[in-house]
């Protein structure tokens, strides 16, 4: 590690579950990863002075502040890194951008089609001005997915035929669980679609480098009233629908989908909060005309490789431990066999970024194809509203780069 | 054994592979399971002379014939056992039960739905005779499968949420792979829809004890065009499209619905003859309210089982090898942890179908059970046809019985 | 099936557990393979008439006797096979093999070393004189058992290292289990060593193509008295201890041991029958310089393979669904991916025994390998009673043949 | 957190591949656990001037040095992390325990047993003085593995009858690895035996809670000769045995031991560094009177746990993702399903101990736990080197504490 090692002095808004998975991103990478800048975690902003001062502290960020425009307008400031629900990223995201700094914006990337595009051209302007920008669909650098597109773009399973992907989690299962904000749609947009189902919709189009280009879709709420978060506190249900102390859910529980992609492929998606007893279950199989891969992320240092082109009595899938220094971000690591964990994901992310930034290149997923993600999603509610008619996805300019 | 054992003399119709399986079957079920009649192996019937005379000898008939006429008329037959492909079914069933024969008749019940209707009608006038009948879904006596179907019975999972289904192979990836029958609509009915298809909307009805109302759906061809059986004979492709020694195919390769199942539950479905590396694939997963069960036939000894009631730390899914005395079907076989195989389950099913006949009980699955799942297969052919447009499926008049 | 089929006459000499399981397979074997025999079940011998009688109708035998003598006498029988336990074994089959009759003879082969050695010395002379002998490790049969003496024998892992064979019971964790013969020396011989010990221990000397040449062992008897089976019928406890109802079980619960084998790998071995949850967990890996076989008999339709020659991000344990019909044995069953059972290694035996009679061949294991494996029980019970010290296995002038 | 935190200052000597591990866990330990002292990396040292400056600025230490006794000296340090080779560790961990300093000392404790005896001498007379001592054998804070300990504590296995240990790595199976310091009796101490063979010792008997009382051994070196790093680098091969540019392996390559513990279980243990295909596979299975756990490194987020109390068809070894709020170390991190990796196990030992310094209390493994492993080894070499023959541990007057 070189003597002349730039900062890259970072600004993140947000201190919640996504705040506390980027902090050890930004506090970890440059020291597996022999790069040419170096974080450095200089502020980190939230809307309560008293909790973000407390975050700065926990998550070791050097200074705070409750005013993301000062952030955003400081000169002593690179890269905003955008933690915040889905309602403020455009806003954020395109301040920054304008204000010439990098931007990391956690998914989804807008509550709305008509911000997810003014951020996609706002990142396009500022892309030409050598201002990188990057949306945080982290899964893809988890190394076994990373293996995953790396064999398929090899054409190591030949022509693509079936994408069968699942995101399964149970944690709302509990019809006493509450009416948390997640579950409001004028506040998180969509349920387990949104949330959950863009996920493995971009890491399916990632993987592949396939495009969805229709849907059919169905949507469910299979619990319609919950206890207000309010009514447990001992307060008045003020926001409460009449019946004293519940509240109806406005979002999905669960959604599914049919596909088609434009190389050809047929696929199935399934996103849901009530597959009790998958915690943390995105799966992907796909298979083509030589071979397929398997990816469960509960255990996601494995990915499951099938060659057809292996002789007859020796095909299986073949179990690969994504733990060798062949494998994709490996290298920086541990030896073999030393497994990596979830917010692993987000340092390569961090890396990535870095590398770009430092390169002048551009980094994916971008605003653009984030904005592609969320074309499918509303292709998706649309279908679902329509009696699971077929609905063509709206063309987002974008192609899929690795 | 008691000496007063009545002989249950049976004549089959067809000596392909389900003939084989089914024969196996009728040698073996009196030597594991102690039963009130002896099922005798009487004749099998065939179209070609020599072949069913080789099959007889093969296969352990006592006699052969060309005429099945001639075998349903006989008044020393008690049982017909029509293994035949799909298009003569509705005959040889109906003529069957007619004379007064109980009947198990292969999946799919018919070609169909009007044959099937009249398959279903016939029936339902027999058993108020005393004549039993029963369409050959074996998945449901797989050991595992039916233990699932008692957990679920026994609101183990509690209220029902999510149904995922998919019945994967690869037989037919190859592009190269001929035009055999199966590929052809005029004889085949349709492709992985109504072949394999057919067998996971009759196992997921089974055991949820839930009727699939309506789907939408999506086939696909990937191969349209392969060589002619004949062409690879070195004969002229006499029923080809014009290019010399190919043919169209006119069947699906794959077909993918979605559902919504009558007690709540929401589904998706999945049959392909190309998920390369998955042989007979055929994989179940329930989610409950309390609970779920995966079962996956490449393990086909194995059930999993989540009690989400159980403790919260210890939780989890639970490899149940389902070779114990305490579960169905087990106590005629080995010793716990000795596994049985796929021709078990015709045991089985000879097994209930025996008892039934001996004791004037109806068994599952009648003829009106398998018309329902021709109905959820027209359902889906229809969606498929209107752009995945919802389709109900047409009732039946039907309830599923255990 | 060619009509100048001959018949190969069966006489069975036991008709329990093992009785049962080669009916199964004298049944089923022509069946499904084509074969120059046809195997006959001609009769049935056991000391008791009532059971013996009912053995033979329940399991299809022609005729039935309580005279193994005269069974062994008769001009109408070719092969005799023995299911007895092994304190017969030694008279009956060399009886058998001194009036020309082929023998399949249930391991233990005896339950002496002196018994095993004539036996050996018996079928030796009897070989020379075209009759034919094998003792029923029937576990060499299992399909994936045979793939995996296939890939070592074929170089395919390279120079053997590593060893590591369980097998795993848990059928007498419960003190109350009652003391029954199995659990008696001097009925039984010993206790897990003998009677599944053996069997790793045969499993894995055919797959490597090496031989044991030296143990260290331990033994132990957790459970060290039982109550009587009489004493649970409420008759007096005749042959106790001197404390009422219990009586001292004489062998072991459990044997572990460290080995050498003759070609450089070191290895280890466990058979118990307090592994609770494991229901009959027969597992072998084998590491060699190249790459690793694992076969566990709980899902015995599947090998891993680790081939160490593939590209390193590639590397992984293959499952091999091991139904194909490339795979041993499987051509004459059902589809790929259809799973097949325990009994169907026996059925393969008896193929495999009846080409052997058939083509004039030797056929193995040979009662020579069977006196081997004994001589390694052997020197595992030495060691044991020597604290473990190194003990050699006494040489049996034998070689492993495929 | 309060403000009122006091710094617990670290001193760290070696910055090698556990040097890395133990930063990245005190750089993390206060950002995602609350706790009563700030830990802060305040110097680091080695041997090296320029490499251990690097290391520094890598790694995040504010200072460094080339001279541990000054280090040792120093007022502003409260901790010394020893992460040196194993012939070091006696002299700097005595040397931090007389001034006062707690001492985290990585495995093994020491190369000889007197070495570590003084330091269980040091550690004792530290204890009284309110100094704390820990040896890392940190996978006992793997998540999974402390869910093992509580269940076994618990008593929800019973009785235990079975321990199943081994340690799989495959990082030396190729003959032309060169012949690195691991390799060499003189630096290494052992091979296999104490690198990863003191592991699996210490984890069983921490989960256990039973002692190895005795052990018989055996020892392999299946590689004899090696090139010599230097070789590679185009060097004279000063240190070689004549032969020019190979040198002699002088540590077992693989160990296997058999052991009896004092609780009265018995036990298999294997570790090598020859089993191709397994990277890091420490694998333990424990088998009671009432059920039975089983733990994979390569899995290391899961446990998998029988109960045999539960209704008998329903038992199955249950999958438990050991990601929940209610498991060991887990509130800190990610929601459920959200998997941790090797490094989160020092981070939790960071944590432990940190709390242990806090409260005043003594923290487990103690260096006497840590020389009794030490016995252990010793005992084994001891078997290995006379034939296998049955060796006593001698007492390190020590329990096993929590």
């Amino acid at each position: 590690m070189s003597k002349q090692t730039t900062d890259l002095r970072i600004g993140m808004v947000g201190y919640a579950f996504m705040g506390a998975a980027h902090s050890q991103a930004w506090r970890t990478v440059n020291r597996v990863f022999d790069l040419p800048l170096q974080a450095r975690m200089a502020a980190i902003c939230g809307r309560d002075q008293g909790r973000v001062a407390e975050a700065a502290t926990r998550l070791g960020w050097q200074e705070h502040t409750t005013d993301w425009r000062s952030l955003v307008g400081r000169d002593d400031i690179d890269l905003i890194d955008v933690c915040t629900p889905g309602d403020s990223h455009a806003e954020i995201a395109i301040a920054a951008l304008a204000a010439g700094k990098h931007v990391l914006c956690e998914k989804p990337l807008a509550n709305t089609i008509d911000e997810a595009r003014a951020m996609a051209a706002a990142a396009a302007r500022a892309e030409a001005e050598g201002v990188r920008s990057v949306c945080g669909f982290n899964y893809r650098r988890v190394p076994a997915v990373a293996l995953m597109r790396r064999l398929v773009a090899d054409g190591r399973i030949g022509e693509i035929r079936h994408v069968r992907a699942v995101y399964l989690q149970d944690w709302i299962t509990d019809p006493q669980f509450p009416l948390v904000w997640r579950l409001q749609k004028d506040k998180a947009g969509s349920g387990a679609l949104g949330d959950i189902g863009a996920h493995i919709i971009d890491l399916t189009q990632y993987v592949t480098g396939q495009l969805i280009t229709g849907v059919s879709g169905m949507t469910e709420t299979f619990v319609k009233q919950r206890p207000l978060p309010a009514a447990s506190n001992g307060l008045s249900a003020a926001t409460g629908d009449g019946r004293t102390g519940t509240g109806a859910v406005t979002v999905d529980d669960a959604a599914l989908f049919l596909a088609r992609l434009d190389g050809g492929a047929i696929a199935t998606y399934e996103a849901t909060r009530f597959a009790t007893g998958r915690k943390n279950g995105l799966r992907v199989e796909i298979n083509g005309s030589l071979g397929s891969v398997v990816f469960d992320f509960e255990r996601m240092n494995e990915l499951e490789f099938y060659d057809a082109t292996r002789p007859a009595a020796e095909q299986g899938f073949a179990r690969i431990l994504v733990t060798e220094p062949e494998h994709p971000y490996m290298s920086g690591w541990w030896p073999p066999g030393h497994l990596i964990g979830y917010e692993h994901s987000f340092t390569h992310q961090a890396r990535d970024l870095i590398e770009a930034i430092a390169t002048g290149q551009a980094v994916a997923p971008s605003f653009a194809d984030a904005l592609q993600v969320q074309l499918v999603l509303d292709a998706v509610e649309r279908s679902a509203g329509l009696g699971s008619t077929w609905s063509e996805v709206e063309p987002a300019l974008t192609e899929i780069a690795a």
